[in-house]
């Protein structure tokens, strides 16, 4: 056997890689929020700050304040590639070129600077981690601050493994992945892309998904949401806007009258900026229903929706009734899911919204392609065009896979969200009462300007 | 990222590792055999014949008859390493150093040589694979040659492969592998060891399995039959004797009524040679039940009882019984169970002969550890010193795993037979009417000597 004793020596001193390894390295929509922040709010403060939500985990007992600063300190000595921003110049996005503008690249190349940041532990546990400073210089943070800390939880838990319970980890992870590629293969229309960076298992773990799901789902597989796996691999770099926008157009009003008018001025802004292109409505920061009800008829007219928080099922029937009242044919128009999917609710939506169920089937019966073969369940007659956009369950599933049996690798709900504009605290309300975000009064004193309706969780008031 | 050139030109020009690697390589039975062949048995000839019982996979499509020539006439050219001898002269086994005599480590060392060989492909798929000459030349022939048949089938069916499914076969493997090791971890006394190097995945995947069971099992992992990975790993080496031995020595015998005594006859010589270590019965050869009736009061001495073709549930009850008409102490005594065991019949036979079982439960109660633990189920109170051999289910369980979803990697039934002894043809009846080996008239003798007692399967006289 030949020795490379070069590796053995360099894995014997070894230091992790990195875990952003380029400031590609994000949610593709960041960068296109990016340019429209640096165009439009170029000198806009924003602060961010990253909350677990799975508060039974103590992150701070489990990572390392000290090397989370470490990969913090190395994203922020990060700079853009030559080549990288080539790629972002010269490469065709959602079929066309030149997304990016000349002027914006430049910037890029020059003046960007991710901001400081602020790492404490608190009382209970929690890492409280900050960013503040000009918007421009804290959005990005978002996805660098979230995959970090989810890998270096990994990480902390790997170090807990034998050699051969790490091998037996992988391989468990990797018959599940394939178990369900299998399920996947060969379903007639069907369209998956990767959103799971934010809360990815980690960089090379994701990769492997990516790489495996692009070999397995051919034309299925409609990319990923990570920049710098599209850039690496050639795939389809996907993702349009976040609720960052909606959140900040609406915090920087002075009234009422124009908060509910920021939700809709916000997409007037993007059409201009990206004329006319990557118009996908992402309808539920403030309620879906009384966002669809309240907006100009040229709403009608974007791509599709993205539905996040409310009931796939129930927000996808609810966009094609609007769009059949507002005079547009439900056939052209794209609708995403992309909250907590699985393979069963990618199967079931598929089936709900691209054919006519037979026979009192019901989107629980599609389990795999053959269900979509079956011509006594199902007819291929689509009511919309549906995309899953698959998240944290395709990136991070390793639940029951740990050898020493505990959850140490179930994935954390982990956010990084925006909390203050210019000085002024923003707010999210979501389809669901509970996944409200923002200070309590002022999640308020939105909940009055904007109504209850469609709201799942609500209180009921007798 | 270090690249070793010297390893990329290596895999690019690569020619796979030879399948046998050394002759150690093998049962350990069979070197135990060779000895007592190669001191009472020098001159006697002996052929043996390779039977693939799995007669729908048509063998010679799969694999290249020349690449097997290349991996016979490699073993061919093996010697035994000076470091490997003077591992089998100073090593302990069962306890006793010296298991091996000078004289035959020197014979080993300066004059064996294994047989030639004749290859040829028959009209119907099937290899045809014989081996002939002095019995201590073409002993040792019946691992090599199950083991590299085995192999390469296993490698012709890889190379159907893509790397991402070479990468979820192992990992769907390896998967179930430690679903099967979780299962038999911490369950108090029990006895396995690894059997399954003639129908093994490949050498590697054997080597990744009994390293894990040593890993896993601790105490209860006995050790493997495969002396080459308990010489690499420090692991005991397991076994003693096989049918080889009274088939031959009954097809050497002049009358019926010799044939009859051969069975004990050899047990004496057996005995002999080892100085009362080593005394594993293996009754089966002519049915078990003929034998322990016809058994000698000294045979209750022996230590204990391999079964082979016999319900082990059935056998082992049968052996306890004989042990008390004889006198002697079951508890006092070994039973080991061969036969395609997997872990619910392990587990079943474990809980079967080393507790009470209580409250109604039975066998297939005994899932895991969890079940041994539970006092409701079970009181340890053993009738009898049980211990697994497992062989092709643990060594090759590929079931299931192959990502193109054909049978590619089920494992065969190939077996390679004893044919001839000094000309005579050998027969094996075993416990199964169905499993008999032997040409039908010799095989019709044969039952007229021995009876059909307690045979499994035989046709019903009326």
């Amino acid at each position: 056997m030949i020795i490379n004793l070069a590796r053995r020596a360099h894995n014997h001193n070894w230091e992790l890689d990195p875990i952003t390894r380029s400031l590609l390295d994000t949610d593709f929509y960041k960068l296109l929020m990016l340019q429209f922040i640096w165009k439009h709010f170029p000198a806009t403060s924003a602060s961010f700050s990253l909350i677990n939500r799975s508060t039974e985990v103590r992150l701070a007992d489990l990572i390392d304040p000290g090397e989370l600063r470490e990969q913090l300190d190395n994203a922020r000595t990060l700079r853009f590639h030559k080549s990288e921003l080539i790629w972002l110049a010269g490469n065709t996005f959602y079929g066309r070129q030149g997304i990016f503008e000349p002027a914006f690249l430049q910037w890029l190349d020059r003046d960007f600077q991710l901001s400081e940041y602020e790492l404490t532990t608190t009382r209970d546990g929690q890492l409280s981690l900050r960013f503040h400073g000009l918007w421009t210089a804290t959005t990005l943070w978002e996805i660098y601050a979230l995959s970090a800390v989810s890998e270096l939880r990994t990480r902390a838990a790997l170090k807990r493994l034998s050699e051969l319970e790490l091998d037996i980890l992988y391989a468990r992870a990797k018959a599940r992945l394939w178990e369900k590629m299998d399920r996947l293969r060969g379903v007639p229309g069907l369209r998956v892309s990767d959103f799971g960076t934010r809360r990815r298992h980690s960089f090379l773990w994701q990769e492997y998904v990516v790489k495996a799901m692009s070999d397995t789902l051919g034309a299925s597989f409609r990319g990923t949401s990570n920049t710098y796996l599209a850039y690496q691999h050639d795939l389809e770099a996907i993702g349009t806007n976040a609720h960052e926008l909606p959140m900040a157009l609406a915090a920087l009003a002075s009234t009422d009258e124009q908060r509910r008018a920021a939700q809709y001025r916000l997409l007037e802004l993007w059409q201009q900026t990206y004329h006319g292109e990557l118009l996908i409505l992402l309808p539920d920061t403030f309620g879906t229903t009384q966002f669809l009800r309240g907006a100009p008829d040229w709403v009608a007219d974007w791509t599709g929706q993205r539905a996040d928080s409310k009931d796939p099922y129930v927000a996808g029937d609810e966009y094609i009734t609007w769009l059949q009242q507002r005079g547009r044919d439900p056939r052209q128009k794209l609708f995403i899911a992309s909250d907590s999917l699985d393979v069963d609710q990618i199967l079931g939506l598929h089936a709900w919204f691209s054919g006519r169920l037979l026979n009192g089937a019901t989107p629980a019966d599609f389990r795999s392609a053959a269900d979509f073969l079956d011509t006594q369940k199902w007819l291929p007659e689509p009511r919309i065009r549906f995309s899953a956009g698959w998240g944290t369950l395709l990136t991070n599933d390793f639940r029951n896979c740990n050898p020493q049996g505990d959850g140490g690798f179930n994935p954390l709900s982990l956010v990084c969200k925006l909390n203050e504009v210019d000085g002024r605290p923003a707010v999210k309300l979501s389809d669901n009462f509970n996944k409200s975000l923002g200070p309590p009064e002022e999640i308020e004193r939105y909940r009055g300007v904007f109504g209850l309706e469609g709201i799942a969780g609500a209180p009921v008031i007798t």
